[in-house]
């Protein structure tokens, strides 16, 4: 039943940041479901009440799944803690607790003071991946990064002069708009910007509660205002990193309604640009830049998830781009090793997803 | 039963070669097993006489599964045909002809001139891939070309020092072995003489009816001849190729047991390579070598099959060689497609074995 209240939350995902994705199923005292619901930001309910109002009087007595720690404070909406307290709700069955440090285990704190059991910790994993970006954003105090890349199976990502439409199949470039979909920004550098002139919109079509706000990291912030990113700043929100050395342009880029944070450092320190993107609220972001944008990310040691498209190809060539670029690790015990690594065909393409170790 | 006589093949692999792997079910008139074979070379016997043996005058009004067409030639046994006639044998289900231009589709026929029915074309495509190597060998007059490679998730061969031991693991190493084992040559170029110093010997332990041959590319032959492939030449059959700049120290190369072929266009030039080695008796090779010659072999086109050892691991860096070198192509379309790209996990690598497309 754990597994049911993990698998309606899905329903909002993309659909619930800054929040976390929550999933309630109500069971009754004699073993029936009784209610069910799942959490999206705009709807502004949890999922628990959601739950209890379709249990009505059945919930007395009976037992509430949840997805993650119910909340024992007073935010968008009254504690759900006190509507199960309220309901009758006799035990609490829940895989994990809130990663906000400010309320986490208050919520059970709360319920079993009030005389309800409350079991944790099955299916900790699986509602602990669900929430990979919420537990980040809480726990690190910066956004989920996730790095994606589409290269040949030898690791190119372009031919040597540059030639890099299409890698992959429109199979897997639909599945990385899904992923886009799913995060609160995507990222690219202005390698990436000039060479492809790139929309980097969410073209899925399905509802956003919050638009895909657009980072190009720019330092000397050399971006042509007629590339489709600055001209369509208008419509979409786009941001753009720069060092000092960008900071004469910056009015201009502003002029088009795209904003610009000038960083210390600039956009190759990578951690000020996460700073800079936790300040805005953005729980999570998409990596999708060129070699070297990639490789100032990994070397950062801030990449939180790997996503590889390898395409059934061979590009070949020494002068042909690799996927990831930067300084790397003189020895292969410096390298970043990878746990978790599963893989399925998308289209003709291989995906392969990987966390990095520790 | 097709299925069962292209099982029983398998007892030859990596026994067979110059010679195809073959299989043989013999079943009575009334649907039993009754014989069973298989060939390896050194045994002589071929694989429908062990089962025809085994079968005796149960044979007779029965029906014989053979993986490949018998031969109908005088060679180191006598024909199978005939036994195949003298024993009564009253069908043949076979699932493709003999790739040998010479004798291809002379067994059938003699077969059927004598009454005997034949059966043809059923698992064509399992019985020709576990002939590939022999197949090649006989149409394109030149080994097949099996490129392998072990590299980090992102493509990289080594860390941009060169640290490359170990990318992968030991089960992908094993893994590698097996291969060895499958084949009759391995190649690899001087650089990764120099770099690894590595034996290439066949360490599965098990019984090889031919040694493996050791190819190294080396133009100016500057292999050192303190390495350890040039100091166990009198053990294992080595073999340099060399271009015209290297015949100065061809004289003393060889004076280690070390044997030296001087080629037009020197090593780089992979079709006369290959040339030197079907002249060889070499059916298969298995392409080693680090990113110059792996580049070199797929921009000859020359490549069969490529079989790539994916580590849990990012590398990164400008400067770390990636698995394929050479030249590479300008335009994508000219990047090698592949075609029944399959992967499997191999201890915590990922294995992916492809063909080229075409």
């Amino acid at each position: 039943m754990t597994r049911r209240a993990i698998d309606l939350a899905e329903a909002g995902r993309g659909r619930v940041s800054p929040s976390p994705l929550v999933g309630c199923v109500v069971v009754s005292n004699d073993g029936e479901i009784v209610g069910e619901g799942a959490y999206i930001f705009s709807e502004v309910t949890h999922a628990e009440i959601y739950a209890l109002n379709e249990a009505g009087e059945r919930a007395r007595g009976g037992t509430a799944y949840v997805s993650l720690e119910p909340h024992a404070h007073h935010g968008r909406t009254p504690p759900c803690t006190e509507a199960l307290i309220k309901a009758g709700i006799k035990r609490v069955v829940c895989p994990m607790e809130d990663p906000n440090p400010l309320v986490s285990g208050k919520g059970f704190q709360e319920l079993e003071s009030a005389g309800i059991e409350v079991v944790r910790g099955i299916l900790k994993d699986v509602a602990e991946k669900q929430n990979e970006k919420f537990i980040c954003w809480h726990r690190n105090r910066r956004p989920f990064v996730h790095l994606k890349s589409a290269m040949s199976v030898d690791g190119r990502v372009a031919t040597k002069t540059g030639d890099s439409k299409w890698i992959t199949s429109a199979s897997a470039r639909q599945y990385g708009q899904q992923l886009r979909y799913e995060y609160d920004a995507i990222l690219v550098g202005a390698d990436t910007v000039r060479a492809d002139d790139p929309a980097l919109t969410d073209r899925t079509g399905k509802p956003r509660d919050r638009d895909l706000l657009r980072v190009v990291l720019d330092s000397s912030l050399r971006t042509d205002p007629g590339s489709r990113v600055v001209s369509t700043a208008p419509e979409h929100p786009t941001l753009f990193v720069a060092g000092s050395e960008g900071e004469s342009k910056a009015e201009e880029i502003r002029g088009s309604g795209a904003e610009v944070a000038v960083i210390q450092g600039g956009p190759r320190n990578v951690s000020v640009v996460l700073d800079e993107l936790y300040t805005r609220q953005i729980t999570s972001v998409i990596v999708e830049g060129g070699p070297s944008v990639a490789g100032s990310f990994v070397e950062s040691g801030l990449v939180d998830k790997f996503t590889f498209f390898l395409a059934p190809k061979i590009i070949g060539g020494e002068a042909a781009p690799a996927a990831i670029g930067g300084e790397g690790p003189s020895a292969l015990t410096e390298a970043i090793g990878l746990r978790d690594m599963t893989f399925e065909l998308v289209g003709p393409d291989l995906m392969i997803t990987a966390y990095p170790s520790e």
